[in-house]
Protein backbone atom coordinates (compact mmCIF):
# COMPACT_ATOMS: atom_id res chain seq x y z
CA UNK A 1 0.00 0.00 0.00
CA UNK A 2 0.86 3.26 -0.79
CA UNK A 3 2.42 5.81 2.05
CA UNK A 4 2.95 9.11 1.67
CA UNK A 5 4.82 11.53 -0.90
CA UNK A 6 6.96 14.62 -0.20
CA UNK A 7 7.37 16.81 -2.81
CA UNK A 8 10.51 18.89 -1.45
CA UNK A 9 11.28 22.53 -3.40
CA UNK A 10 15.50 22.81 -3.87
CA UNK A 11 16.20 26.54 -3.51
CA UNK A 12 18.58 28.97 -3.53
CA UNK A 13 20.62 27.83 -6.25
CA UNK A 14 22.22 30.61 -8.22
CA UNK A 15 21.83 31.96 -11.86
CA UNK A 16 22.99 28.79 -13.47
CA UNK A 17 25.89 29.12 -15.78
CA UNK A 18 26.64 27.38 -19.04
CA UNK A 19 29.01 24.45 -18.17
CA UNK A 20 27.83 24.46 -14.25
CA UNK A 21 27.70 20.76 -13.21
CA UNK A 22 23.85 20.39 -12.12
CA UNK A 23 24.10 17.75 -9.66
CA UNK A 24 27.26 19.25 -7.67
CA UNK A 25 24.52 22.51 -7.79
CA UNK A 26 21.71 20.83 -6.43
CA UNK A 27 23.42 18.71 -3.72
CA UNK A 28 24.73 22.03 -2.35
CA UNK A 29 21.53 23.55 -1.88
CA UNK A 30 19.69 20.48 -0.45
CA UNK A 31 18.27 20.61 2.97
CA UNK A 32 18.71 17.13 3.78
CA UNK A 33 20.29 14.54 2.97
CA UNK A 34 19.43 12.12 -0.38
CA UNK A 35 17.90 9.02 0.06
CA UNK A 36 18.40 5.90 -2.39
CA UNK A 37 14.83 5.88 -4.60
CA UNK A 38 14.76 9.57 -4.51
CA UNK A 39 13.42 11.41 -7.19
CA UNK A 40 14.94 14.95 -8.77
CA UNK A 41 12.76 16.57 -11.39
CA UNK A 42 14.92 19.58 -12.73
CA UNK A 43 13.40 22.45 -15.11
CA UNK A 44 14.39 22.11 -18.96
CA UNK A 45 15.41 25.57 -18.58
CA UNK A 46 18.55 25.30 -16.31
CA UNK A 47 19.46 22.16 -17.59
CA UNK A 48 19.52 24.40 -21.14
CA UNK A 49 21.47 26.97 -19.67
CA UNK A 50 24.06 24.29 -18.37
CA UNK A 51 24.34 22.93 -21.83
CA UNK A 52 25.13 26.07 -23.20
CA UNK A 53 21.49 25.84 -25.65
CA UNK A 54 21.80 29.14 -26.40
CA UNK A 55 21.41 31.63 -29.56
CA UNK A 56 21.91 35.01 -29.74
CA UNK A 57 19.30 36.52 -32.00
CA UNK A 58 21.86 38.95 -34.00
CA UNK A 59 23.96 36.30 -34.85
CA UNK A 60 20.95 34.70 -36.57
CA UNK A 61 20.54 35.05 -40.29
CA UNK A 62 16.45 34.09 -41.31
CA UNK A 63 16.04 32.15 -43.68
CA UNK A 64 13.19 32.43 -46.48
CA UNK A 65 10.81 29.97 -45.10
CA UNK A 66 11.33 31.76 -41.88
CA UNK A 67 10.79 35.16 -42.93
CA UNK A 68 7.53 33.96 -45.00
CA UNK A 69 6.32 32.63 -41.61
CA UNK A 70 6.73 35.50 -39.56
CA UNK A 71 3.93 37.11 -39.72
CA UNK A 72 1.59 34.72 -39.13
CA UNK A 73 3.47 33.40 -36.14
CA UNK A 74 3.88 36.80 -34.81
CA UNK A 75 7.15 36.53 -34.22
CA UNK A 76 11.06 38.10 -34.85
CA UNK A 77 11.86 36.56 -38.20
CA UNK A 78 15.01 35.16 -36.70
CA UNK A 79 13.46 33.81 -33.67
CA UNK A 80 11.43 31.55 -36.21
CA UNK A 81 14.32 30.50 -37.54
CA UNK A 82 15.71 28.95 -34.63
CA UNK A 83 12.63 27.54 -34.07
CA UNK A 84 12.81 25.78 -37.69
CA UNK A 85 16.19 24.73 -37.51
CA UNK A 86 15.40 22.63 -34.14
CA UNK A 87 11.81 21.41 -35.74
CA UNK A 88 11.45 18.66 -37.95
CA UNK A 89 8.10 19.80 -39.05
CA UNK A 90 5.18 22.45 -38.82
CA UNK A 91 1.91 20.88 -37.49
CA UNK A 92 -0.01 24.15 -37.16
CA UNK A 93 0.38 28.18 -37.60
CA UNK A 94 -2.04 30.70 -37.08
CA UNK A 95 -2.51 33.69 -35.13
CA UNK A 96 0.71 33.35 -33.36
CA UNK A 97 0.23 29.91 -32.19
CA UNK A 98 3.21 27.57 -33.70
CA UNK A 99 3.19 24.03 -33.39
CA UNK A 100 5.74 22.08 -34.62
CA UNK A 101 7.29 18.40 -34.02
CA UNK A 102 10.79 19.46 -32.55
CA UNK A 103 13.72 17.74 -33.38
CA UNK A 104 13.28 14.91 -31.06
CA UNK A 105 9.38 13.82 -31.63
CA UNK A 106 8.09 16.79 -28.82
CA UNK A 107 5.00 18.09 -30.37
CA UNK A 108 4.71 21.69 -28.77
CA UNK A 109 4.74 25.72 -29.26
CA UNK A 110 7.59 26.82 -30.78
CA UNK A 111 9.71 23.93 -30.60
CA UNK A 112 9.94 24.94 -26.81
CA UNK A 113 12.28 27.66 -27.54
CA UNK A 114 12.03 30.32 -24.59
CA UNK A 115 12.68 33.92 -24.70
CA UNK A 116 12.13 34.23 -20.43
CA UNK A 117 14.64 33.17 -18.42
CA UNK A 118 17.74 33.34 -19.98
CA UNK A 119 20.62 35.67 -18.97
CA UNK A 120 21.85 39.05 -20.81
CA UNK A 121 21.60 40.12 -24.60
CA UNK A 122 18.55 42.38 -23.48
CA UNK A 123 16.29 39.86 -24.60
CA UNK A 124 17.87 38.85 -27.53
CA UNK A 125 19.14 35.41 -26.23
CA UNK A 126 17.23 32.68 -26.53
CA UNK A 127 17.02 28.32 -25.11
CA UNK A 128 16.55 25.47 -26.94
CA UNK A 129 15.90 22.24 -25.90
CA UNK A 130 18.33 19.73 -24.99
CA UNK A 131 19.88 17.79 -26.95
CA UNK A 132 19.16 14.98 -25.45
CA UNK A 133 17.50 15.24 -22.29
CA UNK A 134 17.64 11.57 -21.23
CA UNK A 135 21.03 12.02 -21.11
CA UNK A 136 21.10 15.01 -19.05
CA UNK A 137 19.24 13.36 -16.67
CA UNK A 138 21.25 10.26 -16.60
CA UNK A 139 24.63 12.44 -16.27
CA UNK A 140 22.74 13.90 -13.29
CA UNK A 141 21.28 10.55 -11.55
CA UNK A 142 25.47 9.50 -11.97
CA UNK A 143 26.93 13.38 -10.76
CA UNK A 144 24.46 12.29 -7.65
CA UNK A 145 25.69 8.42 -7.84
CA UNK A 146 29.36 9.77 -7.41
CA UNK A 147 28.92 12.63 -4.83
CA UNK A 148 26.55 10.93 -2.22
CA UNK A 149 27.25 6.99 -3.12
CA UNK A 150 23.03 7.09 -3.38
CA UNK A 151 20.98 5.66 -6.58
CA UNK A 152 18.32 8.22 -7.65
CA UNK A 153 16.09 8.92 -10.59
CA UNK A 154 15.87 12.14 -12.40
CA UNK A 155 13.17 13.67 -14.85
CA UNK A 156 13.90 16.84 -16.74
CA UNK A 157 10.65 18.40 -16.92
CA UNK A 158 9.13 21.27 -19.55
CA UNK A 159 5.65 22.64 -19.77
CA UNK A 160 4.07 21.97 -22.96
CA UNK A 161 0.22 22.53 -23.97
CA UNK A 162 -2.20 20.20 -25.13
CA UNK A 163 -4.61 19.68 -27.80
CA UNK A 164 -8.28 20.07 -26.24
CA UNK A 165 -7.66 21.65 -22.95
CA UNK A 166 -6.34 25.19 -21.89
CA UNK A 167 -3.34 25.72 -19.63
CA UNK A 168 0.03 23.98 -20.23
CA UNK A 169 1.05 21.16 -17.93
CA UNK A 170 4.66 19.70 -16.78
CA UNK A 171 5.47 16.73 -19.51
CA UNK A 172 8.49 14.86 -18.75
CA UNK A 173 11.30 15.79 -21.60
CA UNK A 174 14.23 13.10 -20.20
CA UNK A 175 13.89 10.56 -17.88
CA UNK A 176 17.00 8.48 -16.08
CA UNK A 177 16.41 5.41 -14.11
CA UNK A 178 13.11 5.25 -13.89
CA UNK A 179 10.35 4.04 -16.17
CA UNK A 180 8.28 6.61 -18.04
CA UNK A 181 5.03 4.66 -18.94
CA UNK A 182 3.47 2.58 -15.72
CA UNK A 183 2.16 -0.57 -17.52
CA UNK A 184 -0.82 -1.87 -15.89
CA UNK A 185 -2.28 -3.98 -18.18
CA UNK A 186 -2.64 -7.36 -17.76
CA UNK A 187 -4.12 -6.63 -13.70
CA UNK A 188 -7.65 -6.53 -12.77
CA UNK A 189 -10.06 -4.79 -10.62
CA UNK A 190 -11.55 -5.89 -7.12
CA UNK A 191 -14.56 -7.67 -9.34
CA UNK A 192 -11.74 -9.19 -11.17
CA UNK A 193 -12.51 -7.08 -14.88
CA UNK A 194 -9.49 -6.21 -16.74
CA UNK A 195 -8.43 -2.68 -16.36
CA UNK A 196 -9.61 -0.20 -19.41
CA UNK A 197 -6.98 2.62 -18.55
CA UNK A 198 -3.73 0.08 -18.73
CA UNK A 199 -1.19 2.44 -19.61
CA UNK A 200 -0.28 5.69 -17.86
CA UNK A 201 1.89 8.63 -18.62
CA UNK A 202 3.56 8.12 -15.38
CA UNK A 203 6.85 10.46 -16.31
CA UNK A 204 4.61 12.85 -17.36
CA UNK A 205 2.18 12.73 -14.38
CA UNK A 206 5.92 12.82 -12.12
CA UNK A 207 6.93 16.49 -14.36
CA UNK A 208 3.62 17.53 -13.60
CA UNK A 209 3.29 16.80 -9.56
CA UNK A 210 6.77 18.29 -10.07
CA UNK A 211 5.59 21.80 -11.77
CA UNK A 212 3.39 22.53 -8.95
CA UNK A 213 6.40 24.13 -6.84
CA UNK A 214 7.98 25.39 -9.55
CA UNK A 215 6.05 28.02 -10.73
CA UNK A 216 7.82 29.42 -14.27
CA UNK A 217 9.48 32.72 -13.07
CA UNK A 218 13.30 32.44 -11.86
CA UNK A 219 11.84 33.54 -8.40
CA UNK A 220 10.79 30.17 -8.64
CA UNK A 221 12.09 26.55 -8.13
CA UNK A 222 14.23 24.93 -10.82
CA UNK A 223 13.86 21.54 -8.79
CA UNK A 224 12.01 19.36 -6.64
CA UNK A 225 12.95 16.38 -4.98
CA UNK A 226 10.25 13.49 -4.92
CA UNK A 227 10.39 11.15 -1.74
CA UNK A 228 8.20 8.27 -1.59
CA UNK A 229 7.53 7.70 -5.15
CA UNK A 230 6.48 4.00 -5.54
CA UNK A 231 8.52 3.29 -8.78
CA UNK A 232 6.18 1.58 -11.39
CA UNK A 233 7.44 -2.04 -12.68
CA UNK A 234 9.65 -2.68 -15.41
CA UNK A 235 12.74 -1.23 -17.06
CA UNK A 236 14.01 1.95 -16.99
CA UNK A 237 12.57 4.72 -19.94
CA UNK A 238 13.21 7.44 -22.08
CA UNK A 239 11.12 10.64 -22.91
CA UNK A 240 10.53 8.34 -26.25
CA UNK A 241 8.39 6.20 -24.55
CA UNK A 242 6.42 9.09 -24.18
CA UNK A 243 6.02 10.21 -27.72
CA UNK A 244 3.27 8.64 -29.96
CA UNK A 245 4.32 7.52 -32.92
CA UNK A 246 3.19 9.33 -35.75
CA UNK A 247 1.55 6.67 -37.90
CA UNK A 248 -0.62 5.66 -34.30
CA UNK A 249 -1.68 9.89 -33.98
CA UNK A 250 -5.11 10.02 -34.95
CA UNK A 251 -4.98 14.05 -34.24
CA UNK A 252 -2.06 14.92 -36.59
CA UNK B 1 8.88 30.84 -1.02
CA UNK B 2 7.11 27.12 -1.50
CA UNK B 3 7.11 25.18 0.92
CA UNK B 4 7.10 21.43 0.94
CA UNK B 5 3.88 19.64 -0.15
CA UNK B 6 2.68 16.37 1.34
CA UNK B 7 0.23 13.62 -0.44
CA UNK B 8 -1.56 11.24 1.77
CA UNK B 9 -3.09 8.43 0.80
CA UNK B 10 -6.68 8.17 1.80
CA UNK B 11 -7.01 4.11 2.39
CA UNK B 12 -9.22 1.46 3.80
CA UNK B 13 -12.72 3.30 2.12
CA UNK B 14 -15.20 0.26 1.45
CA UNK B 15 -16.43 -0.38 -1.45
CA UNK B 16 -18.68 3.17 -2.58
CA UNK B 17 -22.37 2.11 -2.83
CA UNK B 18 -25.05 3.94 -4.67
CA UNK B 19 -26.35 7.10 -2.14
CA UNK B 20 -22.67 7.11 0.11
CA UNK B 21 -21.62 10.55 1.19
CA UNK B 22 -18.45 10.75 0.32
CA UNK B 23 -17.30 13.63 2.53
CA UNK B 24 -18.07 11.32 5.60
CA UNK B 25 -16.95 8.01 3.96
CA UNK B 26 -13.41 9.61 3.58
CA UNK B 27 -13.36 11.72 7.13
CA UNK B 28 -13.91 8.44 8.86
CA UNK B 29 -10.80 7.19 7.02
CA UNK B 30 -8.29 9.93 7.55
CA UNK B 31 -5.21 9.25 9.56
CA UNK B 32 -5.17 13.05 10.81
CA UNK B 33 -7.04 15.96 11.29
CA UNK B 34 -8.00 18.08 8.45
CA UNK B 35 -6.48 21.61 8.27
CA UNK B 36 -7.79 24.71 6.55
CA UNK B 37 -6.52 24.79 2.80
CA UNK B 38 -6.03 21.36 2.59
CA UNK B 39 -6.97 19.59 -1.16
CA UNK B 40 -8.49 16.49 -1.65
CA UNK B 41 -8.36 14.53 -4.87
CA UNK B 42 -11.32 11.97 -5.50
CA UNK B 43 -11.10 9.65 -8.07
CA UNK B 44 -14.08 9.51 -10.65
CA UNK B 45 -15.49 6.07 -10.19
CA UNK B 46 -16.09 6.21 -6.71
CA UNK B 47 -17.86 9.79 -7.33
CA UNK B 48 -19.80 7.99 -10.43
CA UNK B 49 -20.99 5.14 -8.07
CA UNK B 50 -21.59 7.35 -5.12
CA UNK B 51 -24.10 9.45 -7.38
CA UNK B 52 -25.75 5.93 -9.56
CA UNK B 53 -24.20 6.85 -12.41
CA UNK B 54 -24.21 3.19 -13.62
CA UNK B 55 -26.06 1.78 -16.37
CA UNK B 56 -27.12 -2.34 -16.68
CA UNK B 57 -26.22 -3.84 -19.90
CA UNK B 58 -28.88 -5.77 -20.67
CA UNK B 59 -31.46 -2.82 -20.03
CA UNK B 60 -29.88 -1.14 -22.99
CA UNK B 61 -31.10 -1.04 -26.63
CA UNK B 62 -28.70 0.04 -28.93
CA UNK B 63 -29.21 2.33 -31.63
CA UNK B 64 -29.25 1.85 -35.81
CA UNK B 65 -25.73 4.08 -35.11
CA UNK B 66 -24.19 2.25 -32.20
CA UNK B 67 -24.60 -1.26 -34.08
CA UNK B 68 -23.31 0.17 -37.60
CA UNK B 69 -20.42 1.56 -35.15
CA UNK B 70 -19.54 -1.15 -32.70
CA UNK B 71 -17.09 -3.93 -35.22
CA UNK B 72 -14.89 -0.55 -35.54
CA UNK B 73 -15.38 0.52 -32.16
CA UNK B 74 -14.69 -3.36 -30.97
CA UNK B 75 -17.40 -2.90 -28.33
CA UNK B 76 -20.55 -4.62 -27.63
CA UNK B 77 -23.21 -2.11 -29.10
CA UNK B 78 -25.09 -1.83 -25.84
CA UNK B 79 -21.84 -0.48 -24.82
CA UNK B 80 -21.42 1.93 -27.71
CA UNK B 81 -25.06 2.81 -26.88
CA UNK B 82 -24.35 3.95 -23.52
CA UNK B 83 -21.17 5.68 -25.05
CA UNK B 84 -22.83 7.63 -27.74
CA UNK B 85 -25.98 8.72 -25.40
CA UNK B 86 -23.36 10.36 -23.17
CA UNK B 87 -21.37 11.99 -26.31
CA UNK B 88 -21.95 15.36 -28.35
CA UNK B 89 -19.62 14.16 -30.92
CA UNK B 90 -17.67 11.17 -32.44
CA UNK B 91 -14.11 12.69 -33.41
CA UNK B 92 -12.01 9.86 -33.91
CA UNK B 93 -13.05 6.06 -34.29
CA UNK B 94 -10.58 3.16 -35.58
CA UNK B 95 -9.42 -0.42 -34.45
CA UNK B 96 -11.20 0.21 -31.04
CA UNK B 97 -10.16 3.86 -30.62
CA UNK B 98 -13.33 5.40 -29.91
CA UNK B 99 -12.33 9.16 -29.03
CA UNK B 100 -15.35 11.27 -28.58
CA UNK B 101 -16.46 14.79 -27.06
CA UNK B 102 -18.08 13.74 -23.66
CA UNK B 103 -21.85 15.71 -22.81
CA UNK B 104 -19.38 18.28 -20.40
CA UNK B 105 -17.09 18.67 -23.35
CA UNK B 106 -14.00 16.20 -22.69
CA UNK B 107 -12.60 15.15 -25.29
CA UNK B 108 -11.74 11.39 -23.99
CA UNK B 109 -11.67 7.55 -25.11
CA UNK B 110 -15.12 6.22 -24.72
CA UNK B 111 -16.90 8.88 -23.23
CA UNK B 112 -15.21 7.89 -19.95
CA UNK B 113 -17.35 4.94 -19.03
CA UNK B 114 -15.88 2.46 -17.49
CA UNK B 115 -16.65 -1.34 -17.17
CA UNK B 116 -13.95 -1.80 -14.57
CA UNK B 117 -14.83 -1.30 -10.85
CA UNK B 118 -18.43 -1.41 -11.31
CA UNK B 119 -19.98 -3.60 -8.69
CA UNK B 120 -21.72 -7.25 -9.27
CA UNK B 121 -23.31 -7.90 -12.83
CA UNK B 122 -20.41 -10.18 -14.78
CA UNK B 123 -19.39 -7.56 -16.58
CA UNK B 124 -22.62 -6.43 -17.33
CA UNK B 125 -22.74 -3.35 -15.39
CA UNK B 126 -20.67 0.06 -17.13
CA UNK B 127 -19.85 3.60 -15.07
CA UNK B 128 -20.82 7.08 -16.96
CA UNK B 129 -18.87 10.48 -15.79
CA UNK B 130 -20.95 12.11 -12.97
CA UNK B 131 -23.18 14.19 -14.88
CA UNK B 132 -21.82 17.69 -13.21
CA UNK B 133 -18.59 16.84 -11.31
CA UNK B 134 -17.68 20.56 -10.07
CA UNK B 135 -21.32 20.62 -8.27
CA UNK B 136 -20.06 16.61 -6.89
CA UNK B 137 -16.83 18.47 -5.78
CA UNK B 138 -18.89 21.02 -4.26
CA UNK B 139 -20.66 18.65 -2.31
CA UNK B 140 -17.44 17.23 -1.24
CA UNK B 141 -16.25 20.45 0.16
CA UNK B 142 -19.71 21.45 2.34
CA UNK B 143 -19.95 18.22 3.84
CA UNK B 144 -16.12 18.21 5.20
CA UNK B 145 -17.04 21.94 5.94
CA UNK B 146 -19.78 20.86 8.03
CA UNK B 147 -18.40 18.05 9.76
CA UNK B 148 -15.55 19.82 10.42
CA UNK B 149 -15.70 23.70 10.05
CA UNK B 150 -12.47 23.16 7.66
CA UNK B 151 -12.78 25.11 4.33
CA UNK B 152 -10.89 22.64 2.13
CA UNK B 153 -10.48 22.30 -2.03
CA UNK B 154 -11.75 19.19 -4.08
CA UNK B 155 -10.90 17.90 -7.52
CA UNK B 156 -12.16 14.86 -9.28
CA UNK B 157 -10.10 13.12 -11.51
CA UNK B 158 -9.79 11.16 -14.20
CA UNK B 159 -7.54 9.33 -16.68
CA UNK B 160 -7.54 10.51 -20.32
CA UNK B 161 -5.29 10.18 -22.98
CA UNK B 162 -3.65 13.22 -25.19
CA UNK B 163 -3.11 13.54 -29.06
CA UNK B 164 0.34 13.25 -29.08
CA UNK B 165 2.06 11.49 -26.24
CA UNK B 166 1.29 7.68 -24.94
CA UNK B 167 -0.31 6.95 -22.11
CA UNK B 168 -3.01 8.50 -19.87
CA UNK B 169 -2.43 11.02 -17.31
CA UNK B 170 -4.83 12.64 -14.36
CA UNK B 171 -7.24 15.43 -15.30
CA UNK B 172 -9.39 17.66 -13.22
CA UNK B 173 -13.13 16.68 -14.62
CA UNK B 174 -14.29 18.58 -11.23
CA UNK B 175 -13.12 21.78 -9.27
CA UNK B 176 -14.59 23.28 -5.88
CA UNK B 177 -12.99 25.74 -3.94
CA UNK B 178 -10.19 26.54 -6.02
CA UNK B 179 -8.75 28.12 -9.60
CA UNK B 180 -8.63 25.66 -12.37
CA UNK B 181 -6.14 27.19 -14.12
CA UNK B 182 -2.94 29.62 -13.06
CA UNK B 183 -2.47 32.65 -15.13
CA UNK B 184 0.89 34.06 -14.58
CA UNK B 185 0.50 36.95 -17.48
CA UNK B 186 2.14 40.05 -16.63
CA UNK B 187 4.32 38.04 -14.28
CA UNK B 188 8.43 38.98 -15.21
CA UNK B 189 11.63 36.20 -15.24
CA UNK B 190 14.36 37.48 -13.31
CA UNK B 191 15.71 39.45 -16.59
CA UNK B 192 12.57 41.66 -16.62
CA UNK B 193 11.32 39.52 -19.59
CA UNK B 194 7.29 38.48 -19.71
CA UNK B 195 7.09 35.05 -19.54
CA UNK B 196 6.23 32.76 -22.41
CA UNK B 197 4.43 29.92 -21.22
CA UNK B 198 1.85 31.79 -18.87
CA UNK B 199 -1.49 29.87 -18.38
CA UNK B 200 -1.14 26.63 -16.12
CA UNK B 201 -3.47 23.57 -16.47
CA UNK B 202 -3.09 23.75 -12.67
CA UNK B 203 -5.75 21.36 -11.40
CA UNK B 204 -5.00 18.79 -13.90
CA UNK B 205 -1.23 18.84 -12.25
CA UNK B 206 -2.95 18.63 -9.25
CA UNK B 207 -4.76 15.65 -10.76
CA UNK B 208 -2.03 13.86 -12.50
CA UNK B 209 -0.07 14.21 -8.58
CA UNK B 210 -2.64 12.75 -6.97
CA UNK B 211 -3.00 9.83 -9.92
CA UNK B 212 0.25 8.60 -8.80
CA UNK B 213 -0.95 7.59 -5.32
CA UNK B 214 -4.20 6.27 -7.03
CA UNK B 215 -3.53 3.40 -9.36
CA UNK B 216 -6.36 2.03 -11.56
CA UNK B 217 -7.70 -0.80 -9.44
CA UNK B 218 -9.60 -1.11 -6.37
CA UNK B 219 -7.03 -2.19 -4.20
CA UNK B 220 -5.26 0.71 -5.44
CA UNK B 221 -6.37 4.73 -3.34
CA UNK B 222 -10.07 6.34 -4.16
CA UNK B 223 -8.81 9.45 -2.71
CA UNK B 224 -5.38 11.67 -1.69
CA UNK B 225 -5.29 14.74 0.67
CA UNK B 226 -2.59 17.50 -0.27
CA UNK B 227 -1.87 19.75 2.03
CA UNK B 228 0.97 22.43 1.66
CA UNK B 229 0.06 23.10 -1.72
CA UNK B 230 0.39 26.97 -2.60
CA UNK B 231 -3.32 27.90 -4.19
CA UNK B 232 -3.00 30.01 -7.15
CA UNK B 233 -4.44 33.70 -6.83
CA UNK B 234 -7.95 34.27 -8.30
CA UNK B 235 -11.28 32.74 -8.26
CA UNK B 236 -12.56 29.28 -7.59
CA UNK B 237 -13.05 27.90 -10.75
CA UNK B 238 -14.83 25.26 -12.82
CA UNK B 239 -14.14 22.25 -14.95
CA UNK B 240 -15.25 23.64 -17.56
CA UNK B 241 -11.96 26.94 -17.54
CA UNK B 242 -9.91 23.46 -18.81
CA UNK B 243 -11.64 22.83 -21.39
CA UNK B 244 -10.54 24.62 -25.17
CA UNK B 245 -13.20 26.01 -27.18
CA UNK B 246 -13.84 24.24 -30.21
CA UNK B 247 -13.08 26.68 -32.41
CA UNK B 248 -9.49 27.67 -30.76
CA UNK B 249 -8.94 24.04 -30.97
CA UNK B 250 -6.79 23.39 -34.09
CA UNK B 251 -6.35 19.67 -33.80
CA UNK B 252 -10.07 18.53 -34.17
Amino acid sequence: MAGDMRLIPVTGLPAVQPGDDLAELVLAHLSEPVHDGDVFVIAQKIVSRAENRLRFLPDVQPSARALALAPEAQKDARLVEVILADSTEVLRLRQGVFIVEQRNGFVCANAGVDRSNVPPGNGQMVALLPVDADASADRFVEGVLRHTQRTVGAIVNDSHGRAWREGSVGVAIGVSGLPALKDERGRHDLYGYELQTSIIGWADEVASAASLLMGQSDQGVPVVLIRGLERPAGPNGSFRDLLRPKQKDLFR
